[in-house]
């Protein structure tokens, strides 16, 4: 069984979705830099989603989305296929609401990640690393436990969880003229572009994306979905295609959608590292390179910038 | 000409060094981690001077003895020996306070130390690297500018303006048992057994070291100063000796001294990093490798953890 979701969230959902999470997730800081304001000569306001619960803010809609299902669907547990941050937020969620969460992953998957699922309690299912073993081997766990697929992005609940982010941040800062969003499958994406609508329509959102995996890019030029085919990039949490519910809502809310290439996401991570002391991961530092790549003159502006996750292997920092 | 300091700092005067110092330096957020409180089964606060400006808990010593200065001794400049956090947080307080930073390093300091001192307008002069060469460099650069030298922690100045960091702690927490602290040189850790003598007398405090450079311990446990001679330690910021201003006050106001291997300080920096996502240095994970070495009942304690920097050569990393 799929997890059904209602129309496009409005305002009141959105808000919905944060008050039932307020007790599970963290309201994140805004962080701000003296130096990175001198440096693009405007001012900039980080949401810091990488102190989210279990370093991402996957923990907002993976809990907006299991507190939206009845005691006996939760109680017989959820499942997805995924080797990061969905898969992490989604077996915390599950282990806090008390129930079991099954994950699919391929045999291939970092060792890392498959740590960091164990550790959160998920139960994990390997399969061959192709498209058919995983929709198998998910299907075979739904069946088998009665669980509830939960899509990573593709899903009202999911993005209603995650515009709780832009929300809170436009709650924190009085006033941005832009807000600057990494872009994977879109759930972030879209959600943010629905909270700026609800509470800030003259806030311009830009989506951010790596070149090596700019399926997005090319789906919002051309306004036809363009699947993403051998993504190439190190912003992992980027390399997935929009889904059939978020591509709409990007579409018709999002201003722009541009692309930098890794040598500038490797070096935008690596400046924050070094000057906000603080760690996110490669797709979390897209809207920074976005942003220090001079695409848009921003002299003067205020700019909220999206650091969408903190989870990296120390083992292997992409500048080593 | 060295710089004057007056008698231990009361009460009255790490107040006013605050207040001085509050347009110039950060008041630092204090994190918490659910994690690491059911690691330890206590509640632990970690105050983060990481963020503090220039990276280190430093910035604060150096505006407070900076802003000391009569107008004609600032205008001269000032001057120190320091290839850490000292040198850094003296060069950026006197550029924007409007004066020189000399800073005396050996030839041999690696790249990222004298970049970051010329990053904050630091005016460097090489030295051999000895202790004898250092001094007379000191000299001549002080009696070729009238600088005025301001030792990284014998000074009471210094000392004041370090307490200035546990005294915050103690504003943003409302009871801690204990107080964690590095200890090098002493300034940091003397303000801060000042601090909680003054505004928490009943909270321990407790001083941190590496094994490999363990000349405070053997200092505090003797009761006779113990220079520290070849320490060898990653915990780069711990490896000079207590000072003829801090040691007293350290015998008189702390509670103990305990040291850690290099092993507890490389992953207790490394949890940091994983769990609460955030950057610190070395001699910064001291204190909580000393919390998480088991070396004292912490069970059900409230305990205040310094991360007193957090300036990395991210191309250098302990654990690779």
């Amino acid at each position: 069984m799929q997890h059904i979701s209602e129309g496009i969230p409005d305002k009141q959902v959105i808000q919905n979705a944060a008050i039932r999470m307020a007790t599970y997730i963290h309201q994140t800081p805004v962080l701000t830099s003296a130096y990175l304001d001198y440096k693009v000569q405007g001012k900039l306001f980080f949401k810091c989603e990488n102190f989210q619960k279990a370093g991402a803010f996957k923990s907002r809609g993976a809990f907006n989305t299991l507190l939206s299902l009845s005691e006996k669907d939760l109680k017989a547990g959820v499942a997805t296929h995924s080797s990061g941050n969905h898969a992490q937020a989604l077996a915390r969620a599950a282990s806090i609401l008390k129930t079991k969460a099954y994950i699919i992953m391929p045999r291939t998957a970092p060792k890392v990640k498959i740590d960091a699922v164990k550790d959160y309690g998920g139960i994990i299912t390997f399969c061959e690393p192709t498209l058919e073993a995983r929709e198998t081997a998910l299907q075979k766990v739904v069946e088998d436990n009665g669980a509830t697929f939960i899509h990573p992005y593709n899903d009202y609940h999911i993005i209603a969880g995650q515009a709780s982010c832009a929300m809170e941040l436009l709650h924190q800062v009085n006033h941005l003229d832009y807000i600057f969003c990494p872009v994977g499958g879109g759930g972030l994406l879209s959600g943010t572009a629905l909270s700026a609508k609800y509470w800030s329509p003259q806030t311009k959102v830009i989506g951010c994306e790596p070149k090596g995996a700019d399926d997005a890019y090319r789906s919002f030029v051309t306004r036809k979905f363009v699947p993403s085919i051998k993504p190439n990039s190190i912003a992992d949490g980027l390399l997935t295609s929009l889904g059939s519910l978020t591509f709409p809502i990007i579409l018709e809310y999002v201003n722009d959608i541009l692309t930098v290439n890794e040598d500038e996401i490797i070096s935008a991570m690596r400046l924050v590292w070094e000057r906000l002391k603080i760690v996110i991961e490669p797709s979390a530092a897209v809207p920074l390179a976005v942003v220090l790549s001079g695409k848009i003159d921003l002299k003067g502006k205020h700019l909220g910038i999206i650091f969408s996750g903190g989870n990296v292997d120390l083992n292997a920092l992409p500048w080593l």
